[in-house]
């Protein structure tokens, strides 16, 4: 061993002792006849002494350490005059004996602090040295942390994690598989699991009741901001359950992390929220309830009254943003540009101000009285200081998204998004499908496994769109952090839900025909769940991106700036696998 | 919840309650009026009795249960006429008031017991039906409780789990990549990771201290008997370490599964056996110690007495099989077959048995003078009643693995390679190179990072071959269950090791440039050791094959008979990746 001590152990009760510490050098001072180095490693910084008088070789030597370089210190542990309390250690320093040099360093790209002058380029390329910087471990620290707790606890409750295989079949139904060549069996691919949902249906099937796995998952995606093509789940099912009883597994998981990792103490049960509900009130199936601003429909209040826009349109909602009638014409127009923004699609916004003797001022006075703009703000229960913010379109659905946009900006602008606060609810009954205008048939919203609703079984035949299924996503801080659902234990039954979803019988057979035949033997009712550990980590750690909770993260293009990733093959690896490239002309 | 209770945790003390009981139906028996029913969970078997005097319409659909059917029941719990000492229910027996048939079950291809009636294809195929045998189950179980064991120890001496990126970049040197093509980035490929070796050793770099993961790495190897394409590894590196530390770390850990997973105590330090030693010994790396029957040179004894076999040979040695005196001819035989089989390739076998009265009888008696034969007795330290057996060949190493084949062989024989026993050591200076005839060149025993011995570092320029390596293997029973070594953090004797390997400078720089540029910036000393997760649970499960601690393994084509994975892409996915097939002739 090449130390003794660590660096960030050293306290008081040392002081006299003799110790040998390694780490590198972050900082170096020299002063009269002494030079101080702060020594680093994973665990804090100590600070090392060179005293001329005391060695004058081992000082001249300790002049020519740079940043970065990895050394081995011997010495002797004295209280210092000047402490230094900002640091565990900050009550000691070494006086250093004996110096060993382990490795020198050339001058890092950027340096090593919590604030880096690195770029995220620049970081990315050197992510070896960004890891070094506390801000960067703290958050993989967390992230071990987190994966502890998390198995803690589901052993607790006796669940068992199982892996399941890597290389596993394509599905073409969802998002697109990332796929691996067989050499031993040419012509064909595996595929990378996009989830192991229907691995863990069979683990079911065969009796293993509890399962859980924190497993990599793949999906080929074109990358926005917060996507990785490879991220982490932490995947769950179990037998013999019905909704509440996965919600209120979970839930307690989710305290009891908020909890150990969070020091939040969560009491209350969350509020479960049907999805209906939290698109006419936020606009999302994700909302964020960390703030209020409830959407309100205006339609019966602001139609008729002459205002083309509004009398035309099929939705007209609007939110209060308390105490933000000091909004200035400059912000206003900055909002209304925010909505228009393609990503948005708004056509405009209208807004009215609350003035402190009550009155309202509107963008639209000319369409409406006072009396009419006294009805608007008791529809929105607004009070003198606040702002009315509205939003209309000739597709509810649509102009909901958009008014959640804003609503979430205002949130923004007006400090309501507090990182340090929490605020989780279960979204349920979710609709069983969706329509998609792509494909032009409907699409299971979660996955074609999922459970309809019992009571929505008869629709089935006569409505298929109006039915809900057992579907849940936990959401925290506008954030879905998991989801999942009962699942279809009945071949009979997920028969007819693949005829829905226009697959033929054959079609069906030949992509699930394990998982229906598997049905046959007795498969007991089951549902679960999965949560996105990056996203958790994030949250917890007060991320605004998964990608500082990943060692070493893709970039948008999907490509591992460090290592290079992916690159060309040699034609020998390309043969063995009988494959060619067929590159297309660039477009 | 569809139970109260499982199907393993009811005893005496639950007389007179009412439970809920959900699970498979194992058994059924009808005696008189009553319907005997082993209901059977992850948790254990309770039986179930349908009295027809109590409830005949209920025994009724009782009688019309089949094995398999998924069924809840609801009843009193209560003593047992005649208990069943064999289970932990044994006690009690519930009798039923309420049935519900949850999922019924076509017959199964193979009875759900421990000793099953399914052949390996047909419970591959079925996997989901194998897994309910408890002898499986368990092995998932003890997976799942090492995982654990290893997490929370690893954990106890500040280890992080760190998780390392599943797309990286090819490294055709050791052996084959599984690559992923990237649509994003078209003709270039991922490939899936052999080991994290390079990233561990960037997250020393970093500054992580200790690391660990257990992690899925991917081969694409001709596969042997107990090879999978995919693998998991408890993957493991410390930085300020040196051979010692990292030996004592994982030495403790595998002595903590003992203790925990087996109950076994393994108080003494385990013997380290140098390599030669191992080789000259046992003629293995992965000597299995459980018994004795070291080899003896005999190039002394046996050689100049005019059997030319022994005169020309380059290596004489023998083993000395405690009491096998008895062995027939017949069986004798048979162990020179199974030495000539192409697989070991042996020319021949001699033979000398040690009788009652010390005289010695052997295969080449006419050879020998009793006094020579007595000198050989002298030599391999043999009794009366003990059976010497002796190969030669030409080729020293090649002898020495055909004899250590013998010698396993007759371990088997003998019945001293007891599953119960476990006989643990590490090897140590394994040789930096091996020469391999394919390439016509050195290759790198472990891998290209391995730090050679500090003393034999100066043979590197005048006699590579010599030069050993700080590298460790732990063997158990003849299993290699894991091995690491210290790794070169030294950027410049790194490149000397690539040169040494034949790469060109741009070669090392195409394929490791971010190792070598990252050891640049103060890349502390640091080593580990990877143990194989499939290989340990078969071990403590006394499995012959890792394939029944695996949940869904592959065959040995590398395919997954129950997905019927790997298959042939849609054209429009191979069209996305811009592929195209490149089939060869059958050969």
């Amino acid at each position: 061993m090449f130390r003794t001590k660590t660096c960030g152990e050293l306290r008081l009760s040392d002081v006299g002792s003799e110790v040998t510490l390694a780490g590198w050098v972050q900082r170096i001072r020299k002063m009269g006849g002494m030079i101080f180095v702060d020594l680093r490693d994973r665990y804090g910084i100590t600070q090392i002494v060179f005293v001329n008088e005391h060695d004058a070789l081992l000082t001249e030597a300790a002049s020519k350490l740079g940043r970065e370089y990895v050394i081995q210190v011997k010495g002797k542990v004295e209280e210092r005059a000047s402490k230094n309390g900002n640091i565990p250690t900050g009550d000691i320093e070494i006086i250093a004996d004996e110096l060993t040099v382990l490795n020198p360093s050339v001058v890092p790209p950027f340096t090593i602090e919590d604030e880096s002058d690195g770029g995220d380029e620049l970081r990315m390329k050197y992510r070896y040295l960004d890891l070094r910087r506390n801000p960067v471990r703290r958050n993989l620290e967390l992230r071990h942390r987190m994966t502890m707790e998390v198995r803690r606890y589901l052993d607790s409750l006796g669940f068992l994690e199982i892996e399941t295989p890597m290389l596993v079949g394509s599905t073409p139904e969802g998002a697109r598989d990332f796929v691996v060549p067989s050499r031993m069996n040419p012509g064909q691919f595996y595929a990378l699991p996009q989830s192991p949902q229907t691995l863990k249906q069979l683990l079911m099937v065969s009796g293993m009741d509890r399962y859980f796995q924190i497993v990599k998952c793949f999906r080929d995606e074109d990358l926005r901001a917060d996507r990785q093509p490879e991220f982490t789940q932490i995947d769950c099912e179990m037998s013999f359950v019905d909704q509440d009883d996965v919600i209120n597994t979970f839930e307690g998981m989710a305290k009891h992390l908020f909890k150990e990792l969070r020091g939040v103490e969560l009491t209350e049960p969350f509020q479960r929220m049907p999805w209906a509900d939290a698109m006419k009130y936020y606009g999302s199936d994700k909302p964020d309830l960390r703030f209020d601003m409830k959407f309100v429909e205006l339609m019966d209040v602001l139609k008729g009254k002459g205002f083309s826009v509004f009398d035309n349109a099929a939705y007209i909602g609007g939110i209060c943003a308390k105490g933000a009638a000091h909004y200035t014409r400059k912000q206003l127009d900055a909002l209304t540009d925010f909505v228009k923004r393609p990503q948005i699609g708004a056509k405009g916004m209208v807004y009215a101000r609350v003035e402190a003797d009550g009155n309202v001022k509107s963008s639209v006075d000319k369409f409406y009285s006072q009396e009419d703009l006294q009805e608007l703000k008791k529809a929105m229960n607004a009070e003198p200081g606040d702002l009315i913010l509205i939003l209309s379109g000739d597709d509810a659905m649509k102009t909901r998204k958009q008014l959640c946009e804003l609503r979430l900006e205002m949130g923004n602008q007006l400090g309501l998004r507090d990182k340090n606060k929490f605020a989780c609810l279960w979204v349920v009954d979710f609709p069983m499908f969706e329509w998609s205008e792509e494909e032009q048939r409907l699409m299971a919203m979660h996955h074609p496994f999922t459970h309809p609703k019992d009571e929505d079984i008869p629709m089935l035949d006569t409505d298929p769109a109006a039915v809900r299924a057992d579907a849940y996503d936990m959401v925290v801080n506008g954030v879905e952090v998991g989801g999942g659902s009962i699942r279809i234990h009945d071949s009979e039954l997920q028969e007819k839900m693949f005829e829905i979803l226009g697959f033929t019988p054959e079609k069906a057979r030949e992509q699930f025909g394990f998982l229906m035949n598997a049905f046959k033997y007795g498969a007991p009712p089951h549902g679960g769940l999965a949560y996105g550990l990056d996203r958790w980590v994030s949250l917890f750690a007060g991320l605004d991106s998964i990608r500082d909770c990943i060692a070493f993260p893709k970039n948008n293009s999907g490509r591992d700036v460090m290592l290079d990733a992916p690159a060309a093959l040699d034609a020998k690896q390309l043969d063995e696998l009988q494959l060619a490239l067929d590159l297309k002309e660039e477009k």
